[in-house]
């Protein structure tokens, strides 16, 4: 037996280090980076439609490069043979010399070599698949606008790719998968099918076994009311089909949950499905609770969240299918508590950027520039990922070059001529000094100035951090009101508006900008009703987070359980874009000024995921890509929860009680921090107390670990 | 007869009215300004190829703008419908709100309405064609990357146009008019045709009645060695047709004058055309003198610019169908006393300037940079078009204000690595501040005022003067040798080169940048023979030029008639990329170490178009347009000369013996100019002297006018 044994075992060893090998070695498509993000977001945009019209996007988009280089310096013990495919018209050099005859397979001789691949595509972005024994396209690769010898100069960067392997699927051909799912009841009438998927969902109509010819139209509604409304409802799709004799499948992804199908006189169809289309993601994290309703919304918003999680992070699937920067952002906290889909992150932040030069702000809107540093620092404190800091950083530096030239004789941001000044759909002042905009310019300078750092470029980062502090000492000097202990809302020509909104006052306190007296202050504020409420599930993320992190759990779970318990009991089966518990019936769905202009599954209605595991399970990285955290959990006035929190060296897991606290570490250093009555006992673990009722244990990477302790009381 | 005469004659006008009104409401596809030039010169450059790999561009290709929006406001006494092409998705909104239904036929209701038209095309320039009763696109309209309300906002520019006007031929399959000519001679071999057109040509070969199935493959040649060089000439093709029964036209346009085309077994072509493809141009400058092989170089180079004369001016038709700034700034100034052909100058302008951000010279190239502004401003000189200028002068400060964030601490330019400084392909040394390249520099500052002033950014046209002046007087402090009375070549690390180069002293004495002292000094360097000579027909072009200027016309015959004529004898068909006479054989085919690597029709060889129109007809514009301009005749040895010299106000035509002046004049203030031993009679036109034996005739406009003179002897 022993002899045949080991070499079963040494045939399973090997293939499975041929398989290591293969993996290792297979090669990718590349390109130049952003070029595709940037393309595909632009074909994404544009399918927008407004009924019969297409509805693009009214900011600037960028191009990819038409043409760029690729180039790889090899050195081989033997010759081996390239097959290189390219998207556009390509040229191989080796060594600066075109390889002759087929252009697809080449042979690079032994000894040191220089393969430049140049690449022309007017169309869609320029990129190249190579393969050979030992050769392959991967981020390795430098990529840039002159040929040899220039390919690797001064002007190229790192390629960049995503999980685009196959020769025969090239960029320009990427289509999210689908797969078919059954329609939950279909109301047949002479000429109609009424379809109801049961819940909010996206894809192709599928019309089985469709007989006849003539008009098929599908009116879609995320509410019953919109498709049996296709006068109003805001999406629709006309075809003319030519005697069919089989399946039809519409070709317009189209968010909904109904569909109202019309079809021409004499036309059957024998069933309705849909090609459910997706972005393939694990949900890591998770969440279970003693509260049913809580672990209830905790489902929903991540599935509105899955379903916003495409190409690109998108703020709605009903309506726009653009790039917001300011709901990007926020989808990427939920997502470090959800999917941990990096590549989304990535793809978002490149296409939202866009490239050179830059003579507006994203999406038009000041705020969302700003939110578009502050998120990529947050992507590198989650994800540790240094080389997309230092890829993105030289477009990082020419948008906040824009938005520097755009500083007032005070050094502060105020909206100029063809500038959105957003910050929320609340009625409120727009113009002047925003404080908020100010707070948000200071984070986003800190935001350039460690991003520099990490780009190498010390010299930038001292003086995005000097141009911060001194700007951080103007917002203190000018809108901090001793008076009514608050930020103000704006200064406009010198005068001060002193008019105190909550947005100002809870970035400050999230951004931890506050001394214990004014964070006191602004607490009491935001617990209070002096300042007007906030209504937008956008601004309810941020208000929620600030009362989270000052402690407020209690008064949090109350809101969650009210606000989205209530879209809950109103027969949402995804998160709206907006939601005033007053409002009923079809008025609900209006907005922008249209019957149904309101999206019902909107990425920023998803913040339950964010709050819940960052500060319930409480875990939140504190070195990039948790080489250390802390785990702070709060109960919040629940019973028990449970869950787990991803990170990129594994998951971190928690079951939580008043009573005990049982974890499953990931690696990386990680602190648990809590408050308890009584001492708390964690085995061998050793408890340091922090003062008062405050204590600190430290978590072994990769370990389990229980700790027994005595909750505060929540209210 | 009389009232029958009558209604003919109002039929005839009224038919006239309908058409000119009809004419003047021909609409035309338009885009955003450089588009199309841009997509259309990468499409163009792409296509080289060199054998069997393509040779793509080395340095960076810019893109179109994926989107655009067109915007146009109108006042209509009654509704008009308006029937819209776009290239791209586009959606049409009339004062913001959606047209919904067709999106083609919309009916733009009667009173005052702002149409935006958005149009989204990643592949190819975003384009629009409408056409109404009185609504239609054209260059009035606004275009921009913002829509309603900010389609005509600060970003917004006037839109461009060329003569696009049928809907279904849109920008993006525009091609180039091909028209049958028949071979020379036809040699055939058992599986080939050896074919001549009798002179060098570009086109499509057409193969009639091919019979059988197999490998076409055709091997180009300039000359008949090339073509019999399978192995070894530059350009093939290679088809494989199947069972052909009909015509075989290739699809690549290729330059040749002889093709040698190889048949598979058994197959067969009844004869061999070539689809000339070519711009359509009108030959109105006219050159004839006493000396027929002059008139022959005069021939010929009109034949080697019309060549090259295409979507864009080329180098050369057979290698590159690439745009190069510095050949490109020659051939505008031969089309202006040629084809007078406004839209390929412009064409060529934008499609070399490309797009921001700027991060390259021109063709990577500095003293190309430098050329490109001289070329604008001469193109103003000689159109009159503020339009233009107005149009390209943000592209122009982009490029500029890269050029100047490259000077170094003395202000001067120098070769900064990726930054190629060409000047010649004469061997001299290129390190360091080369004194040629601070004089164009300077002009192109000179140039970039004078267009400034134009935009109206007087500011900047201070600022460029001042820049301009400064380095003027470094110029001369610096490089002017008093001992040798000539610039000096360079100055390295602060070390003069004192080695005398032609360059920079024919281009100081060009500019018109010398004091007479100086002036004098020059003309007798290039003269004599202390510095090397020239030996390309691209700087010949300029030594011709500062010799003609300074008055040296004798002497610049004898170089035409020997260098060019030289090319003649040796049996040019058109001229050649480099010519040294003491070359025999395939020899003089090779450059750049490929045997058959030189251009055999070579827009820079095409000199003799310009120096004869401006030097010998001696026709100049001196204010913009030709609103005023001189005639200074010089027959350089000539018995006689006759021509005609295109403007935008009609052309001028002149006869010239040494005796008689004659001149047919366009609109303008015209001067004649002449040296005259004996005081010359003009009839009832004023003489004025000018001094000694010079003499000056005002010219008035659309008039004939002829002067008795006594000519200066030549030598």
């Amino acid at each position: 037996m022993k002899p045949r044994l080991s070499t079963t075992v040494i045939a399973l060893l090997l293939s499975l280090l041929c398989n290591i090998a293969a993996a290792q070695n297979r090669a990718g498509w590349i390109w130049y980076p952003g070029d595709f993000e940037i393309w595909l977001s632009n074909q994404m945009q544009a399918t927008r439609s407004e009924r019969d019209a297409y509805f693009l996007p009214f900011w600037r988009l960028y191009s990819h490069q038409p043409q760029v280089n690729f180039a790889r310096r090899v050195e081989l013990a033997a010759p081996e043979d390239i097959v290189v495919h390219a998207e556009g018209k390509h040229a191989v050099t080796i060594d600066g010399k075109f390889a002759q005859g087929d252009q697809q397979r080449i042979t690079v001789p032994a000894g040191k070599h220089h393969i430049n691949i140049q690449v022309y595509n007017p169309a869609s972005p320029p990129a190249i698949h190579v393969q050979g024994k030992t050769i392959r396209s991967d981020d390795s690769w430098a990529v840039g606008p002159r040929p040899y010898p220039g390919a690797e100069g001064p002007q190229a960067v790192l390629a960049s790719s995503w999980n685009l392997h196959a020769p025969a699927a090239p960029p320009s051909q990427y289509k999210l998968p689908t797969r078919e799912i059954p329609a939950k009841t279909i109301a047949r009438g002479k000429h109609s099918l009424f379809v109801d998927f049961g819940q909010e969902t996206i894809g192709y109509v599928k019309l089985k076994n469709l007989r006849g010819h003539g008009k098929v139209s599908l009116y879609y509604g995320e509410s019953l009311e919109e498709a049996q409304s296709p006068e109003t409802c805001e999406i629709l799709d006309h075809y003319t089909v030519a005697d069919s004799r089989g399946d039809f499948t519409s070709d317009r992804s189209r968010a909904m949950r109904y569909v109202n199908i019309q079809l021409g006189e004499g036309m059957t169809a024998d069933d309705v499905t849909l090609m459910y289309e997706y972005l393939p993601l694990t949900r890591r994290g998770q969440f279970k609770s003693s509260d049913p309703e809580l672990n209830r919304i905790w489902d929903v918003s991540v599935r509105t969240l899955e379903l916003n999680t495409r190409e690109f992070f998108l703020d709605g699937i009903k309506r726009d299918h653009w790039l917001w920067a300011g709901d990007a952002v926020q989808t990427y906290l939920m997502n470090y508590y959800s999917f941990f889909d990096n590549d989304a992150v990535k793809r978002t932040t490149r296409a939202l950027r866009g490239a050179d030069p830059v003579d507006m702000h994203i999406n038009t809107i000041l705020d969302y520039s700003l939110y578009w540093f502050i998120g990529v620092q947050e992507y590198y404190l989650y994800s540790g990922d240094e080389a997309f800091v230092k890829s993105i950083y030289p477009r990082m530096v020419s948008l906040m070059d824009y938005v520097l030239a755009r500083r007032n004789a005070n050094g502060m941001l105020e909206g100029l001529p063809g500038d959105w000044v957003f910050v929320d759909w609340a009625d409120m002042p727009k113009d002047g000094e925003l404080s908020v905009i100010q707070l948000l310019f200071a984070r986003s300078l800190e935001a350039m100035a460690s991003s520099a750092d990490i780009a190498g470029d010390h010299q930038k980062a001292a003086g995005y951090r000097q141009i911060s502090d001194e700007l951080k000492a103007k917002i203190m000097a000018t809108f901090w009101d001793a008076g009514q202990q608050a930020f103000v809302h704006s200064r406009v020509q010198g005068q001060l508006n002193r008019l105190v909104t909550r947005h100002p006052n809870m970035f400050a306190l999230m951004l931890g900008y506050l001394d214990p007296a004014k964070e006191a202050a602004v607490k009491r504020l935001l617990m209070g009703d002096k300042a007007a409420k906030i209504t937008t599930p956008y601004m309810r993320f941020y208000e929620l987070a600030a009362l989270a992190q000052s402690g407020q759990h209690g008064y949090v779970t109350g809101q969650i359980k009210d606000y989205w318990g209530g879209m809950l009991r109103d027969g949402a089966t995804c998160f709206w874009e907006q939601y005033d518990p007053r409002q009923k019936g079809v008025e609900r769905y209006a907005m922008y000024g249209k019957a149904f202009g309101m999206s019902l599954c909107h990425a920023w209605g998803a913040s339950p995921v964010y709050l819940l595991g960052k500060y319930y399970l409480g875990v939140t990285p504190t070195r990039p890509g948790y080489a250390a955290y802390t785990v702070e959990p709060d109960l919040g006035g629940l019973e028990w929860m449970e869950g787990t929190v991803p990170t990129p060296r594994g998951d971190i897991a928690l079951r939580v009680s008043a009573k005990r606290i049982e974890i499953a570490t990931a690696d990386g250093q990680g602190v648990l921090r809590l408050s308890s009555a009584t001492p708390p006992r964690a085995g061998a673990a050793t408890v340091r107390s922090l003062g008062g009722d405050r204590y600190e244990v430290d978590l072994m990477p990769r370990s389990n670990l229980a700790v027994d302790y005595a909750a505060r009381i929540q209210h």
